[in-house]
């Protein structure tokens, strides 16, 4: 349960507040405002603010292709258009604000998506809490060995508890020293700034993170994604179920052209039009590596299965 | 006057409806919302959507830098230190959605500002209006002669009057032949994107332009100083105006510390505690090349009269 | 013929010194330092740097991604890989600063391209030569009457007499007045930064343009598209040549997986798969839109020709 | 020592094959290339490429003001004044790709700088070498008790040793168990992309850092700052003292400009004019808070020590 009483008060104070505004408004996301989404462990999302809303991206649109786009006969179709021919501006103008908490090891993966503005918990300046990402036996992964960047098989018995208390014991005992090189209150002790450094990559972290809608978007199709890592990926969901909320045209949009669409190559479209006019085409006939083969097979025979 | 009757029905339509949030609202700012604000003959500024307050910007700070930012007694003296010590990401925390109608000219100055979201009406697509930006006599400011950057006073009498004249029958003629171009309804005529390069750089255009509260200050600093081309300057002095009261704070703290200060040099501050120790430094003792000096001594001396 | 004697000799004389260094040097690309490449009648691109090659791309994936890419038998396969991927990082570690001379209406939409560095000749400070784009006559496209944003065939005849007429004699008279404004030397005349909004979009202006390859690449692919407005896809094609000489292995990739490629939405994919199996599925049974399924009938037969 | 056998042999490669090219060439970088500057204990930053010198600054800044440009004497002088007066796109038309290798705390608050180009050694694929950062004992800071942000003394004796070995032991026992997680080769044992999660934030991590010169000179301000922490700053100089090489005259004025000046308020300008016709201002008439007016003073009593 990653919500602290305090925490927990602080919402409900938050959400018994409501103000008028002449703003777009969307319901779905008052819905979820200032509400903690649980994510792994101690980890959560809560939505702090947005800006517009499927009507704000047409808007946005119909500024710039005038005419053109009182020919599309509505908002969905309007934005079904915009996404399938990749006009990213109208979606910019759709804006987030969200407070993530989060383990160290994801962040470091997450913020490299440049075009966002983040305002993180400094460990410089305050002492981070005792509070590390410990999986589920279930997520305890091996090493794949057929693929260098993913994972195979859980970990089981022995070696899932071998595993496991390793976890918990380093991080406690660099949480201990991390408090003693500080020292307690009154004392002098070693700085902040440097006392983090013991600290493991499983402690959590949290920060603000405003990102407009085709950025999000960006990021939900890498980090929402079969192959990305899991620990990362479950906060992709989470947001997935916001942004499904907020902008229910443009998300559906996103679903079916991007999560569950693909890109296929010059060759690939080649071979394709061959295999529809009854050529039976093989990976030594394709003019396509062996990699890319398996990868376009896999896309002919039907969406990777989450997780798989 | 800028606007036309459907415009104004439009703004009094939104402007009628409010609707409940749990957002953060500020009423400063809720009374801009979709009114126009007049600029120069035929353009306006107008708030379509923001997101944010003062206590957003210290919510964030809050964050990031935890019982540090407590010790500060409150919420502006904590934006003043923020503002004093470039802490900018803060400030990235609080969105604004402006529509703009500016002549071609300044929209080419203004886009130069990248970190921005911007749909502007396409003139590929659409067929632009007859609209002109013709300016005030008292506008038509010769060339300097000292300055190769700026104005001299303004041209008066017949000169100004050819000009004038200059402008507009180009402007018409230009745009007579453009809808001649396009042909009328109906008939086949030459390609609005082609057709379009014949009209001059005083057309108006309009956009949707989306910034945050740092790119905007940052904006504001450049194109509302006096050394700014007047036709930009009224645009970003407007939108000083609404800023003002959106977050009164942040603004205050601007006005103090980026539009009224000033950025010394070593060699500077080296002079000028020379000259609190009483001696009297010269352009020659300065280190300073004749420039930099007068550039110095126009700080020392007071602050620039806008548009001096 | 856009360049003038002294534009020559200034390449003549950039092209004669060579000098020794440490770095990666692209000989496809030396062969293209400072050559100006015509575009247009007055237009052109010059590379005036670049940084990094083929190698530098593996390079960089090599320090990310580790073992992983030793695996990948050669640079070509693991480009080839990244691509496919869209791992983006490894194409931003290469540079390219180009020279380009162009129409203003030209400009105005290269410029929505924001992650790159620009310095474009200033009209404030400058005069501008008096040059404007003129089309071909078989350039002089009509408005497209099935699709709002696109062209139709070339006007002819008269038709196409009178539009070149006008074109040719509002820029010059745009321009006799501009100089007219302005003044002889050493007479007082209208500012600069005035006078300029008398000129049609059409003159030209210039600019120093530089950015990373994986912007460049998408900038090509939006603008080297059959869809591009005609005046700004000659400058993308002219790039595209600069690109495949400097970057080969990349470029071959970006035209397999991004030019020549197409993305498929969910229910296409869908639809694909029904057709394999051997089902005739119409529009009507797709699940997609009339416009979705011509985009998609499209794709199936074949690679849009070029200015189509 | 932070070079292997293999990364000095490497160097000795790079560095023994000069080629030819006609692009700009700064000899002050051409003897950087490759080479690696120690920092911290196993720490890093090699000099991969670059793009521009001084003279391309001055290039890119004459195409955009014309003959403003040319009144000015010479490229150092132009230099001076784009400084001076903020233009930042001339600095950005220069770039430099590093290689730097170090502790991920210290990478954590680098990757803040958003306008970078990053490829990071990737512990999700690869497995991250036993090497930790272990401070210098004159660098193990205590906590300051006036003033959260910073450091105070070093601590000494036997607190210095406690603290010494606490980072030495957790280092070396994360470290431990990160390889016995993982497994040995053959052997199935836990995801890479987990296991890293035990690894404290002094371990070293390396990427390709690629960036503009605006943009460094940014990074440089805030992080050879003497309120930076320690071991960024470190890493800031060594950085420093390859600009100075690469654009010499850029980088004097950034000393002058921005290292060594100061921004001061209107509210502090005001004070200084009153000072200097004899007025005995104090923090009480000044109009400042008391932190500012300390701020204030200490701008007035000269430059900060480094490290004060």
């Amino acid at each position: 349960m990653p919500l602290t009483p305090e925490q927990q008060a602080e919402i409900e104070n938050q959400r018994s507040t409501t103000r008028e505004t002449l703003r777009a408004v969307s319901e779905g996301m008052e819905r979820h405002l200032y509400t903690a989404i649980p994510v792994l462990d101690h980890g959560f999302v809560r939505v702090i603010d947005y800006m517009g809303d499927d009507a704000a991206i047409c808007q946005a649109a119909r500024v710039s292709y005038g005419k053109g786009t009182k020919s599309v006969s509505n908002d969905e179709g309007l934005i079904r258009y915009l996404m399938r021919h990749w006009h990213s501006t109208p979606f910019e103008m759709c804006e987030i604000k969200l407070h993530v908490k989060l383990p160290v090891f994801v962040a470091r993966q997450w913020i490299r998506h440049r075009t966002a503005n983040v305002n993180e918990y400094s460990a410089r300046y305050s002492i981070l809490d005792r509070e590390f990402y410990i999986p589920e036996r279930d997520a305890l992964a091996a090493q794949s060995r057929t693929n260098n960047q993913g994972r195979g098989a859980a970990l089981e018995g022995e070696e899932a508890d071998r595993v496991l208390r390793i976890l918990r014991d380093d991080a406690m005992r660099c949480y201990d020293h991390y408090e003693e090189m500080i020292g307690e209150d009154g004392q002098q002790g070693l700085a902040r700034e440097l006392a983090r450094m013991n600290l493991p990559a499983n402690i959590y972290t949290q920060w603000y993170w405003k990102v407009d809608l085709h950025n999000l978007l960006h990021f939900l199709r890498l980090r929402a994604d079969a192959h990305a890592q899991y620990e990362i990926r479950v906060y992709a969901d989470a947001i997935c179920d916001v942004v499904a909320d907020w902008v229910p045209f443009a998300f559906r949009a996103f679903e079916d052209y991007r999560m569950g669409g693909a890109t296929l190559s010059a060759t690939a479209l080649d071979c394709l039009r061959r295999m529809l006019k009854g050529e039976a085409v093989t990976q030594e006939t394709s003019g396509m590596s062996k990699g890319e083969w398996r990868e376009f097979e896999g896309i002919l025979n039907g969406p990777a299965q989450p997780g798989s």
